[in-house]
């Protein structure tokens, strides 16, 4: 028997081909290739399909991909419908876990246990799932912010990508800049993917009982739905809030500390140097500053300040910024609304989720751990009245 | 580093009070109780409140917490309305999924993060939490089965208990006997928790973010709708009907075992011994059977056969019988359409998810476990047209 260890640190959960962390040195890889440079040169829909395949797709590969994923942004008449039946103020997550699961009612997603079992699907199907997810999912949230403020829905457009397109349909009276949309594109990029997290991690247990794909998506996006793990960007940005202009960061951060308090964004559990994500993010944020000029919150000067606060202080214990200390800012300054930052995490991931969703089935066991047992020990059952 | 097991089977994944299986012996106990007890001698609401509080209630305090779920049990005129925008086809464990997942719209579910890291919440908030989520998906899944047949829901009753309830309100035209309402009762009761199971687990990952309770619930329901897990009772009464008469039996299970196909409701990862549920599900479903004399199918003498042909070969390997076997045919013969049976499962279920959920956030650790990475090393981005 092994020893216990909370939260399975470090205990193996599975073998895995999708990506890999070297912790020691702040690298990211997806299927091989560095995060930074996929950042730099790839597109969202070209990782989503190296994700799920492996390999970079050739022109023809990732033209039909791209399609397919445009296809099923186009949301069916009912699923809009079902959208409109909700109470306008339901939180942004919730929408999303249950559209998720209601997806094999909307799309023709088919999933037959008994194929996966006899290990029959293969890559053509695995990337079909995948664009059907990816393509609704991310129409549902611009959508979704649309209805809940008594807007018109705005149709996704063939020409766009999928970036593009997440953008115009929040928002299409104001264009974004050539910025903007590279790094939209960017931070799909980056949020795609990072090994055996809580979310994918949900995603795996809940596929290992040969699940429906879009009820394991739902269940990850629940997981997800934590301030542990995706809501952290949004409590980054109230904690900027909060402290306000840079001269209140050193007050603010020792009087945290000295309470044990938690400095958003700061510390990874797999990094003892800069996350990498992070590193990226610091770079965009700097240079859509720069583009907007005077034009700009206060919050960005504040967070540079505090991460170089946080550095002499915590770095000799290893903890940095991490991903979602500046992703907050950035999406705030794109003008993404707070309450949907983790819905546009969410829609990201969606393409790691199914990567390992497909992983799990093709190599299946169903998780179940075990535990140490502490309650009472054998004893008779009383009546209510003799209590 | 520890070794690699598939499915983190033998892994200690947590300490637990809830549950403990002895699978050797083929104890089931919740608290302590045996369930061979509790089944007999108690009811599913008092079931689920000693699942979460750790003893059996005062006669006061199991009159409160029934009155708290009845009181969830009638549902909101926006929730109903929710339901009627769904396609009438759309399948039931996704119904339930999405549901759940919604419940923070339509109840006043509060759960906020920092009380939670804190460990402000205590029993009261606990049981509260569990009449919400029991009283409400159990009022689910019989008013969407009516919708969709497009009929009348029907509004709980004070005075009838969980599990007479949840017979009335899937139908109110034809009353269910005693014995039929006992048997409702003590399957609610003998399904309600099973130490670290998928669903379980998934629950426990979900809860490991700080991700609101009804969303930690929707997780888990999607990780039971699986075949390998809840679906399973499902997989059985179709494989029966396959087999049809008792005299089909012995040829087809030789040729299933030859072919190496799976023989549904056989054999159980924790027990060596015959479930203890199967085996009170056994004597229910004899006393069913005799009470309804020749107006009952051929599929427990089927299902008798087949559990006894399946002894003489299987049972030297350990495999017997396990609860799925039996409650299925049970269902059946009680007027429960197939389609719900997951759901009859998912909603007693309930009541063990949300113990955990309770018992993870009172001493949490986020899992993020660890996996071995065999992808491919470090590589080049090629551009696409040198691809």
């Amino acid at each position: 028997m092994v020893d216990y260890r909370p939260g399975l640190d470090g205990v193996i959960a599975t073998q895995s081909s999708i990506s890999d962390i070297d912790g020691k040195n702040g690298i990211l890889s997806y299927r091989g290739y560095s995060i930074e440079e996929l950042a730099k040169t790839s597109s969202f829909e070209e990782v989503a399909y190296l994700l799920m395949a492996g390999e970079l797709p050739k022109k023809s590969q990732l033209e039909t991909f791209k399609s397919d994923i445009n296809k099923n942004q186009n949301l069916p008449e009912n699923l809009i419908k079902f959208l409109n039946s909700l109470p306008k103020d339901t939180d942004s997550m919730q929408v999303l876990q249950m559209t998720a699961a209601s997806l094999g009612t909307f799309y023709p997603i088919k999933f037959d246990s008994e194929k996966a079992k006899a290990k029959e699907y293969k890559l053509d199907y695995f990337l079909d799932i995948a664009a059907k997810l990816i393509g609704s999912l991310g129409s549902v949230v611009p959508a979704w912010h649309r209805i809940r403020f008594n807007k018109k829905t705005i149709p996704s457009q063939n020409k766009l990508n999928f970036a593009d397109n997440f953008l115009n349909m929040l928002d299409d009276e104001n264009e974004s800049s050539d910025l903007v949309r590279r790094i939209m594109d960017a931070t799909f990029i980056l949020h795609a993917e990072h090994t055996i997290n809580a979310s994918t991690f949900t995603a795996m247990v809940t596929a290992s009982t040969l699940s429906k794909p879009f009820q394991v998506i739902s269940s990850a996006i629940g997981s997800l739905a934590g301030p542990l793990h995706g809501g952290a960007n949004q409590k980054v940005v109230s904690m900027l809030e909060k402290i306000g202009k840079k001269e209140n960061v050193r007050s603010w951060l020792e009087k945290t500390l000295n309470e044990k308090k938690v400095v958003w964004g700061m510390g990874h559990r797999e990094y003892s140097v800069k996350d990498p994500r992070a590193n990226i993010l610091t770079t965009m944020t700097k240079e859509l500053f720069d583009e907007k000029g005077d034009d700009v919150s206060d919050l960005f000067d504040t967070a540079i300040e505090l991460e170089s606060a946080c550095n002499e202080t915590l770095s000799k214990k290893g903890v940095y910024a991490n991903v979602d200390f500046y992703s907050g800012i950035l999406y705030r300054e794109m003008g993404i609304p707070v309450d949907l930052f983790t819905t546009v995490f969410a829609i990201s991931r969606v393409s790691g989720w199914v990567a390992h969703w497909a992983e799990q089935i093709s190599d299946n066991k169903i998780f179940r751990p075990t535990q140490i047992y502490q309650g009472s020990s054998s004893r008779k059952y009383i009546k209510i009245n003799d209590r």
